[in-house]
């Protein structure tokens, strides 16, 4: 059922989704967020089949589940509110001034689609991050038909999802070549997609590997594209002294905690750790290696991402500098991971860069510092990321502020205290970092200002009023926000 | 004395660029506003000197110099102003929910400069898109450190430039890493820069060769970084049947006033004109005719440019299917150009690429459809370019409303009649086009909007108010526009 779609019919599907991207420029953003708002009804109406399916097909637990439906109706929806309110078209109105010399044109600027956009579905949130996920979201709401390449790990709940989209379309009576969504396996549908003419843009999220490989593919098109890879990242932990000191067990239970959340298996798993050594640190890992004994180990998402768990974290463990702290008693079943806490010093990190990749999984790696001195090396050293988390009293915070302005560089976000697992659906957050945690740090993937990824501006000059796009006519009939000869402004009595 | 700087020394200019990026994290949008304030000022000053060296150097006329300083100037100023007035860094604060399960932590985002950004003076500005530039004004305005490489075409003029700004710096007590100013000529002295490590952008104007090899090597390195080009384009004018008709000879007129502006040395330059053939079109070309006669011939920018000119124009006149409509009288000496206007057929762009490519100079290709289908053939066919013209009536408009809905695909600035010679500084300026016109179309080097190219946003979770940027710190201490909560505001009361 669920086989490869062929390629005369992924052309024929992207020449449909080139007619939509034309159909679309016809339908106003008002319009686009009350096609989400169907959307977002459709998935909410998904009923236990949708569960059941995802379940089977990703081993991911009912309750987290239906969490992520609900964050997954909440991202159209929260995006539609965002269009709807259309400060993110960035309207800016200059007018002329006739008499000037030379005379000052008309000038009216508004973001626009990009065009069609190829969204790879990701394994590890088959709802939140596949089919029916933000990048199809944020796509359309910004004007761009979609190109879904569900991900092979759970094609019935992608299939599911895809069914929802095309029945809000249809209801609605939109052009169904807004939403595509087609199946491939290899290398080489992807690839396909990628450089095809049509596209105009890509959203993935994965691995390091799967990321990069597109981001090349796009970049060696005739017509470079840009490509929006979430490729994870290791989500450093810094401990400072002061917090270490007053709290270590309770540190150490809430890094446990947040490691081995969803057998490891999210983008902003905090991977390391980075602390003074002392005595302070000796208690937190004693009570790693004693709690993490009683960690059940638990189904990954799939039988390749559990061995690849497996083999990433034996490559680990023939480092020579790399030491076990402790691991979890049960031994793993087949398709399951197990959670692993090693150590190693700074020194080692900083001269082997193997150390600090990735190992996608309930993997742990506590970094024993020297000195203060050597967590600043660290910092400078490492490569970017989705976020930082700097565990902290206020007073370690003002003592490090060196530290602190240094890993602002490094990362999206950055956390005092807490972890990093839980990457709330708002305005204000940034999942994205410098590479290689993502291929552009100047976007997010959460959050409504996800859709800027997906739009570029275009300038009217001296257009008359009746054919300008409506977000600039003079007046301003969505009643939007306007930069208006440099004030920002809903008031059209000016013009 | 204007030698190649040699790479030890480049090197050093680097590292002190890295260091000035962390200097000006602790300094203010409103202290780099004033520092930019200072820049403007100091380049004010320059005198006769600076005209009377850019006229030595670049071979432009001394009103169009004086024109140019004075948009240099105003630059500065209001990319100052911009950032002052603060919306641009996107201040966004999502307040926690302590008591929702789960927890709903604290989140405020805000845009930061990205790094240290090399820009490459171009050489037909020799102010306004060079050494004190836009480049330069937007990248400091985001708080980046510039590595400028001086335009060998005009070193002498660049020097006087980057004197304003040392100038500046120093005097306004600011890190001597925020301006380097460094000679080369060699294609590797380039490379060197877009490789290094510490650089972690790009800025461009010139050719497509030029602009597209630094885009790969940017794209090829271990930690693939933007590149901003500005490649240039034909921008085509398409003249509609009834604005055709009303007025030929104007049109004429206008056209090739525009063409052979600057020696038709601008990026914007209107290298192509297509028209349905008719009797209009023929008084058109015939008016075209005449007046280029009397064009004089006049000094390129430098010997590189003329003798590309010719050898490009040479080139189209080999093509089969172009004929020569008219040509300046009076014969071009060394190092000038003469106006060149040849005809071609709508089937033979469409099928030989090679009409369409700029030929950087007063040269127009006029293109004869066979009918309004064929126009709509070319729109689909042609690439990314920075403006498109639509010379019409509004009736014409309304009837070729899926022509101007295919253009806007194609260009980042629209123009409803007009020349698109001319390139206000204002934010509702799109300078910038998908490519080949530049290597990314989503932002402007023109206008205040230029400063969203060095800049990346930040999350903060869960940061005690006192640690926090001052933009996103309770009390809105910067007086700016936040969106809290989803709300624009700049109260700060609810916080």
């Amino acid at each position: 059922m669920y086989t490869e779609t062929p390629q005369e019919q992924v052309k024929e599907l992207l020449h449909k989704a080139e007619e939509a991207f034309q159909y679309l420029k016809g339908r106003s953003a008002i319009d686009r967020a009350g096609l989400m708002y169907a959307i977002a009804a459709k998935i909410e109406g998904l009923g236990t089949e949708l569960i059941a399916t995802a379940m089977e097909e990703s081993h991911l637990p009912e309750a987290r589940l239906i969490g992520e439906k609900a964050r997954t109706v909440f991202q159209w929806r929260s995006y539609a509110d965002h269009i709807k309110e259309g400060l993110c078209f960035e309207a800016r109105i200059d007018t002329a001034i006739p008499d000037r010399t030379p005379p000052k044109p008309d000038l009216r600027k508004i973001k626009v689609g990009v065009g069609p956009v190829v969204v790879f579905g990701a394994s590890n949130f088959p709802f939140a991050f596949s089919t029916a996920g933000g990048d199809t979201a944020s796509a359309i709401a910004a004007g761009c038909p979609v190109i879904l390449k569900a991900h092979p790990g759970h094609p019935k709940t992608s299939a599911l999802m895809a069914e929802a989209i095309f029945g809000a379309i249809k209801e609605e009576g939109w052009h169904d070549g807004i939403f595509s969504h087609i199946y491939g396996n290899s290398n080489e549908s992807g690839a396909y997609l990628v450089q095809h003419p049509i596209v105009k843009s890509v959203a993935f999220t994965g691995s390091y590997g799967g990321g990069k490989a597109l981001f090349d593919l796009a970049n060696q098109r005739k017509e470079p594209i840009p490509v929006f890879a979430e490729m994870g990242s290791v989500n450093p932990v810094f401990a400072l002294p002061e917090k270490m000191a007053t709290d270590p067990r309770g540190l150490a239970n809430q890094y446990l905690s947040s490691l081995t959340l969803g057998v490891g298996q999210f983008c902003t798993n905090p991977g390391v750790l980075i602390a003074v050594k002392g005595k302070d640190l000796e208690t937190f890992k004693e009570v790693l290696r004693q709690e993490v004994l009683s960690c059940p180990p638990a189904n990954m998402l799939h039988a390749g991402i559990a061995k690849a768990y497996h083999a990433n974290s034996e490559r680990m463990l023939t480092e020579s500098t790399i030491r076990v702290i402790g691991k979890a008693e049960q031994i793993a079943a087949e398709g399951q991971g197990a959670a692993l806490l090693v150590e190693t010093d700074a020194k080692s990190v900083v001269e082997n860069d193997a150390l600090l990749e990735e190992v996608f999984g309930p993997f742990g790696l506590i970094v024993a510092c020297e000195s203060e001195e050597e967590m600043l090396n660290i910092a400078d050293h490492i490569k970017g990321q989705l976020t930082i988390t700097v565990a902290a009293t206020e007073a370690d915070a003002v003592r490090h502020s060196k530290l602190i302005s240094l890993l602002q560089d490094k990362c999206g976000r950055l956390l005092f205290n807490g972890m990093p697992t839980g990457v709330e659906v708002c305005i204000a957050m940034q999942h994205g970092g410098p590479f290689p945690a993502t291929t552009d740090a100047r976007f997010t993937s959460v959050g409504s200002d996800a859709v800027q990824r997906f739009l570029r501006p275009i300038s009217f000059q001296n257009w008359p009023n009746a054919l300008l796009p409506d977000a600039l006519k003079n007046e301003n009939p969505l009643g939007i926000y306007r930069t208006v000869n440099n004030v920002l402004t809903k008031d059209a009595s000016a013009l």
